[in-house]
């Protein structure tokens, strides 16, 4: 019988810690996942208490004092030896832990992720990704802030890794795969851009050329590759786009009775159109390419949230995602961009 | 007295041209502007006379034959001498009309204000801006694609633009002014970010440091600039997810009567929202730095928005926003990034 897969959960990490980040262990647990979690252990053993739980044997805890605080270096990390993100990095990379889930600093995260968790065979650079919601379905925007100055060979790489994310995670059985430019013909863009059009077309993906900035929400590509700033700032800058979408919406509603009972009505529609747009409510954000799960969470996780990463992370595991990926990065690259180019 | 100013508008640029370009050109002359009608002149005179102002002597007409497609290669617009774009853009600089309004291929636009007009003393790159519309107000974001690949003292003269657009225009005493990037701190960033930071410290102008994506939707900043391939990406993107967040609720509306009630009620306010949140309500996109006003309206412009289009034009040349971008960049400048440089 196969061995059970333990996540490491850093119970330290997020808005809602340590309650929600424990209470999310639990449901993990509960619905058949180990998991270990690591934190201060007067703060979690009370609330494993509390939920009933204290002798679940799908559960282990490890102590760690520090925790990195959300607006800390992200380096600062690898100094903070007795951080629960530290702690629980150490833990995958013994093999004590299969898999890592928080909802820390970002920054962070991706740092443990990197250079103590390490990276898997032919990825230079880890990624980070989300599928983001729109009328028709997802698409995967990579990277998103995990990598800020690249080369054209790095965004070769997010273009395997997302096909491949795109492939086995979301079911996308020949992903649509483009790189996010101005203008759709070959040749339009930045120089970054420009470079690294011609490697794609040599990659063995269905590269479709350039995506534009609206091809994000129209469901014309899968996967689409951008360097980590640009990412970040189109994640971010989409975020703050919905809620002020909805702060001006009610603004306006506010001003008259009936608009204020049509808002009342259409409410539940609003909910589930929110939870289809919530990309938390999946899992968070995976760093592909580490040797081992990884799963960054949105700094509000909720419980649900906390345990959706587990299930990701378990889900990878049990599919072997990084086989594939190691794989499809020696079998789809193209000829000019090889492992330790 | 004054000479009365008068404005060229590109009648064969557009979604809707010639009809709405010619009736925008006949609304603003209604209102006591003049205007130079550029395009085929067996379509715009008929428009004239259905619409009663064939003898306005608000309206003048020019021929020109050929249409700059909206695909095009923005630098076929200078072989073309008899596009409407190039005859107009030719009597601006000429001096028989004081700017220039399309609803045309915009990178063509740019191309006939960069090479064609001419840009103003001081300024190596005009920039395209636009005030995005947030819950306490607007943000002005530069550039959006006029310039791809820049260095930071190109940067630093957008701020400069940013600033006196955001003053003259917006009526914003000081205006805040960021750089968009990916971390709140000094440093964070990519390396043209990392560059221009130190720079814009030194300028005259109110920085206030590294502005986030979410920053461009929140109000914090009035003004904040980034590359033309960051910019319009971003705009972009944000459009598209505009529409797909509509959709998206009203797949979820439709699902039962109650929430089709409620989005019947709430229509008024959803409208009242689009208004505001619809840039081509305000005019369109000016060229800034160009030698004079060129205001880029989106290609769906209809004739309301080729009026206001007109009205912008019409108010850069009567503040002079020229000259005072010339002596801004003069005073505010920090010493390492003079003109020539």
């Amino acid at each position: 019988m196969k061995k059970r897969v333990k996540i490491v959960i850093d119970c330290l990490g997020g808005d809602y810690a340590p309650y929600e980040i424990v209470k999310g262990g639990v449901l993990s647990a509960r619905e058949g996942n180990s998991v270990i979690l690591v934190g201060r252990e007067e703060e979690i053993y009370p609330l494993l208490k509390k939920f009933g739980e204290e002798k679940n044997p799908n559960i282990e805890v490890y102590d760690a004092r520090e925790k990195v605080e959300m607006d800390e270096q992200p380096s600062s990390v690898l100094k903070k030896k007795n951080s629960s993100l530290y702690v629980g990095a150490k833990l995958v990379r013994e093999g004590v832990g299969d898999g890592l889930v928080s909802a820390g600093n970002t920054g962070a995260v991706l740092t443990v992720g990197k250079f103590i968790i390490g990276t898997e065979e032919g990825i230079e650079r880890p990624s980070i990704g989300v599928a983001l919601p729109n009328p028709k379905g997802r698409t995967f925007l990579l990277d998103l802030g995990a990598n800020v100055d690249v080369k054209p060979k790095h965004l070769v790489q997010f273009a395997i890794i997302g096909h491949t994310y795109a492939k086995e995670i979301m079911g996308i059985e020949k992903p649509r795969v483009g790189i996010l430019s101005i203008g759709e013909e070959e040749g339009k863009g930045n120089e970054l851009v420009r470079e690294t059009y011609p490697l794609l077309k040599e990659t063995k993906i269905n590269f479709l050329g350039n995506a534009e900035g609206r091809d994000i929400y129209n469901g014309k590509f899968d996967v689409i590759v951008c360097d980590g700033f640009v990412g970040n700032v189109i994640l971010k800058a989409s975020e703050s786009l919905g809620f002020a979408i909805v702060e001006m919406i009610m603004d306006e509603v506010k001003k008259s009775f009936i608009t204020k009972l049509g808002a009342l009505l259409i409410k539940p529609a609003v909910k589930r159109f929110l939870k289809k747009a919530d990309f938390s409510e999946y899992g968070g954000i995976p760093l592909l390419g580490a040797k081992k799960p990884v799963i960054i969470t949105h700094g509000r996780a909720n419980a649900k949230a906390i345990r959706n990463a587990v299930r990701v992370a378990v889900e990878f595991l049990r599919i072997d995602i990084n086989r594939i990926l190691v794989d499809n990065i020696k079998k789809l690259s193209p000829g000019e961009v090889r492992v330790g180019d």
